[in-house]
């Protein structure tokens, strides 16, 4: 096999095959796809790849990953700053914005606590939210961390960590999906569902 | 959506989507994974895909990607160079070595013949091909094609061409699929596995 494959091309597929989700078979496809692809393809991957890491910086207020300090959520006057919603990655701040409806800021803790994974409240930016809402005038914390174990531990945590700030603390609700089927919703979900019910 | 994610995130997302197989859901998880992890994964990967396309050539025996001319397979002396496969794609000739029982050299074509995709035989390596069976002592030609309409189509075309030659041309196996089952095998294989049946 090794005579059949250059080492630039096997250099590509280990790179590739480093991304999760890509097996090696996965990884030599791209490979082999970017070589007949026309040059500027794998020269704008290369660019933007070298410049992810060079322009981008953490927002010091929301702790968001930023090309400009402070972020341009945060530092949007039309935004209403008395209200955060704190997630776990970048990529929840973009799954709330997409509704459309949230209009506060947020804060990015950057994982969640997982004592199986070594993950303490320590490695987490819950320090910066602290000192954040000792800072600011804030009304509200929406705690909105994945519905999982890890998550609820770490809204519990921080929700000890700021009861003493008299900032009124929210979490995303939990119920049935929309467009679920009662019948194929795990039992967890619907024991939640029932617990939470609303009054029609 | 455009003030949560800073536009190097944007590009770098844009550039993922671009590869086959990726959507915008993988593109952005992958580009949010390069983000949390080693700066060292992301330099490795850029360099990587700049050599692909500047340290690359193509054979000029066997038009496989190379980083030197004539590549490893056909420099190789210990290899029979009497016997040629003629393959679609460099992924075909890794394909055979993985077997490890070919001692043979290649061609590839980079591609097949397919009047639908506007492909036709000056747009593959054939000539090549020909001219490489005039210039030396071949005894047989494999045409490994794919076993599809293109491929059958290419593979008639070679044979036509270089039937003057008087080079023994043959044609990879058609039949069951090794682990197969009879009950879930398509009907063409089962003819042509029927039509090609040997004796025992």
């Amino acid at each position: 096999m090794n005579q059949a494959v250059p080492p630039t091309v096997t250099k590509l597929i280990d790179a590739f095959s480093r991304l999760p989700g890509v097996g090696p078979k996965t990884a030599s496809r791209l490979t082999y796809f970017l070589l007949r692809a026309p040059d500027e393809l794998s020269a704008s991957l290369a660019a933007a790849l070298t410049d992810l890491k060079t322009k981008t910086i953490y927002c010091s207020l929301c702790m968001n990953i930023t090309e400009q300090d402070p972020c341009p959520i945060c530092s949007d006057s039309k935004r209403d700053h008395s209200i955060i919603a704190v997630v776990e990655e970048p990529l929840d701040v973009v799954a709330i914005e997409r509704i459309g409806t949230f209009k506060g800021l947020y804060h990015v803790l950057h994982g969640a606590i997982s004592p199986v994974d070594g993950i303490g409240p320590d490695d987490l930016r819950i320090r910066e939210l602290v000192q954040r809402l000792k800072d600011s005038d804030v009304l509200e914390i929406i705690i909105a961390t994945n519905p999982n174990m890890q998550g609820e531990a770490t809204a519990m945590f921080i929700k000890q960590q700021i009861a003493k700030l008299g900032v009124k603390t929210t979490r995303l609700a939990r119920g049935l999906p929309s467009g679920g089927d009662l019948e194929y919703v795990d039992s967890v979900t619907l024991l939640r569902a029932l617990e939470g019910r609303d009054e029609m």
